[in-house]
């Protein structure tokens, strides 16, 4: 049986999103690939895409950063399910939003999402094993 | 006197509210309605409304789905006012915002929210009593 | 070495933010010029301003008033990295967005925001000593 969620637990997630998300969102991708192992996926349901390593996954994101051109974007996360598998392992699924802010201060909202991550621990540390994003427009096609 | 909030409530009724929207933005309506006791209450303020017991409350949000018709809604909260009434009894005040989000990645912000919950443990079991919601736009009128 | 961040000083500080900006957005201008020390002191990177004392900040505040005329305001926080420096002081830094939502129902995002506060225990209390306030589309610029 999996360990109970302990709120310790709960604010370490909290506390590894704001890192690796705060990362993201200053365009600091490679501290962005690094909170994934080294054989960690992210995979875009929508896309059909499935991108493994640290490597490829600053690749992907280093391929998409034109678009965030003239953006500030911030991602917000919500609706916490967090599961613990074993001492080692965590499964998290949340609801996330992106906001992007351009200079002139509109704010644009991108389609919601929901991901599931399954996060481990390596030398204490909690690494990112997998993501799975599914965007909600997409799920309306 | 009220016992003090531990950080172990927090993250139960953070996960409550996690699986309490999840199942209303999924459309399993009737998920939603057994997150509340037999004689649960939901009141609309601005709406005036008062709808009492599961059969009920289910009866209304089937009413309501149309308004839905080709959106994921998403449902946000924050600012959590966390208050143990007695060991089996749990108030909350926290802002709410819904997204709803088009199949063309159309995300349109519903007014803002201010909700009152009375939360109940039965059998071991977060279930809710009654819910009160503020629109903030009617405030205005 | 600074004390490890405890779930429950997660919850305190998630809680005084829950209470300053109810205070702030419905309007209680003194409740939110009491939740800074005497000595508090709010700053705008992108005005560059720098207003210290409680009584500067209720005048700040005021003076800023009409800009919401017809809107009720929302503060909405995620991403927090909370550190204890010691036993009285805590640090924190987080992203902040607020909505305007009019008597119409419409949703105005403001430009999103990452903060960065200093927080003092006095008398056993949260007070805040320092708020920074950096605004993305200034960053921009």
């Amino acid at each position: 049986m999996a360990p109970p969620l302990s709120a310790d637990l709960y604010v370490e997630v909290q506390t590894f999103y704001a890192r690796q998300m705060r990362a993201l969102d200053s365009g600091k991708l490679e501290d962005f690939a690094q909170s994934f192992t080294e054989d960690g996926v992210m995979r875009h349901v929508s896309r059909d895409d499935h991108v493994q390593g640290r490597e490829a996954i600053l690749a992907m994101l280093r391929a998409g950063l034109p678009a965030y051109d003239g953006f500030i974007p911030r991602h917000w996360f919500d609706k916490f399910l967090i599961e613990t598998v074993d001492a080692d392992t965590v499964r998290t699924d949340y609801y996330a939003m992106v906001t992007m802010t351009d200079a002139k201060g509109t704010v644009v909202l991108q389609p919601t999402c929901v991901v599931e991550d399954e996060l481990v621990r390596v030398d204490g540390t909690l690494l990112l094993k997998s993501r799975v994003i599914r965007r909600d427009d997409l799920l309306l096609r």
